[in-house]
């Protein structure tokens, strides 16, 4: 199965978190906005189909054989078991989920911050209250979403170094972006919250050096971060 | 099987999506928060026990046996199938998951609309924030919502009355409630395009006339729209 992954081209955002689990499982597919030999039809085509009986709201959405499927959690619920990045058990991939969703919303405020009040608009017409948001999110925000994913892996810990035990799942490459993302954004909140998530920041460090990951971040697949993405670094928002 | 549904007791919110598929199918359920004869251990009790394998980022929270469940769109794809509420097929029920999560976008946007800053502030301390971002929701993002959901029932149309086609699925509920709630919160807005989406209006109508869920909205049990839940009526939102 070749898959086809649908996002824009010149940023991470939500498309990372599709794009990681197809690198970590060395999957066989086509970044489409990003690869000039692919000649069949882009994202807007697909937006603007009136006669597409599944369509997407917005990109990321991958197509799968027949299949087109959009929001970036119910993709990963498609790719996990095929790339074996989850277990097979109902109750853990129910967890799996609910946690991807935890992220989905840490990763939704994180882009509201740059954008309160419409995302049609630019920063530059919303930045005074994105600096009052930003300063929101990283003062109590990023410190709660923190602290849940390492009160998990502290109560789990017997279990293995993983969110859901010894094996690697879709979940902690999501977390580890979302590190990555947070770093480059609010890298003065991160560095004085990260020694007090060292299980959080450990996971991060393991999926980072997982060979397939390693060898996708050193590579032009990876786009670096930017601020045209949900991650942008202001540094007002972190101003005392 | 006996489900306990744990929410705040004093608004819909997001329980209110759990309560409906529950309430359309007869579930015997607990509302626990609102049942003075429940003795067990209540919301809080699981968000702070560190012991909890499983937590709950944050209510709704559903208890089925030894499962604990959290965020709404996977608590209804657990309940989907339990309670006759979707197709037992893996692409429909795909399709059914991404509605949900594009419905749970469009509820968060709602919501942000009185927060636009931060939840921990009440309205009164970002209400210019709130009226901008009201305005830009009422004027952009209900119609691009709205008009996603009309053309999807439109392309189907031959299938049948419902979003998945001839039988009514979860996120027919998820779309009835947010119909209700956007008149009651949105009351201008939503008269001037109503019009426009006859289809998901009279899907709106339809399920308001299912008799469990006519039953259900004229008893106790359904609380009424308030100043505390997502959905809130700031007239200031709607002015021109």
């Amino acid at each position: 199965m070749r898959y086809e992954l649908y996002y824009q081209p010149s940023i991470q955002g939500r498309g990372e978190f599709v794009r990681l689990p197809l690198e970590d499982a060395g999957a066989d597919y086509v970044d489409v906005a990003r690869d000039p030999s692919f000649g069949r039809p882009g994202i807007m085509k697909f937006l603007e189909d009136q006669s597409l009986q599944h369509p997407p709201f917005a990109p990321p959405f991958l197509k799968a054989g027949k299949l087109l499927i959009s929001q970036t959690a119910n993709i990963l619920q498609f790719l996990g078991p095929r790339l074996g990045l989850v277990p097979k058990n109902e109750a853990t991939r129910l967890w799996a989920n609910q946690l991807q969703l935890t992220i989905a919303d840490w990763l939704y405020e994180a882009g509201q911050t740059h954008h309160p009040i419409a995302n049609v608009l630019y920063y530059e017409e919303q930045s005074t209250e994105g600096k009052k948001r930003g300063a929101h999110f990283a003062a109590n925000r990023i410190p709660k979403f923190l602290g849940y994913f390492e009160r998990i892996l502290k109560v789990n810990i017997k279990a293995g170094d993983f969110l859901l035990g010894k094996r690697v799942a879709y979940v902690d490459l999501s977390l580890f972006q979302m590190i990555e993302g947070l770093r480059y954004a609010f890298p003065k909140t991160m560095e004085r919250l990260e020694p007090q998530h060292p299980l959080v920041i450990a996971l991060h460090d393991r999926i980072k050096a997982r060979p397939r990951i390693a060898a996708y971040l050193s590579s032009p697949r990876r786009l670096a971060f930017n601020q045209q993405g949900i991650f942008r670094h202001y540094p007002e928002m972190e101003e005392e």
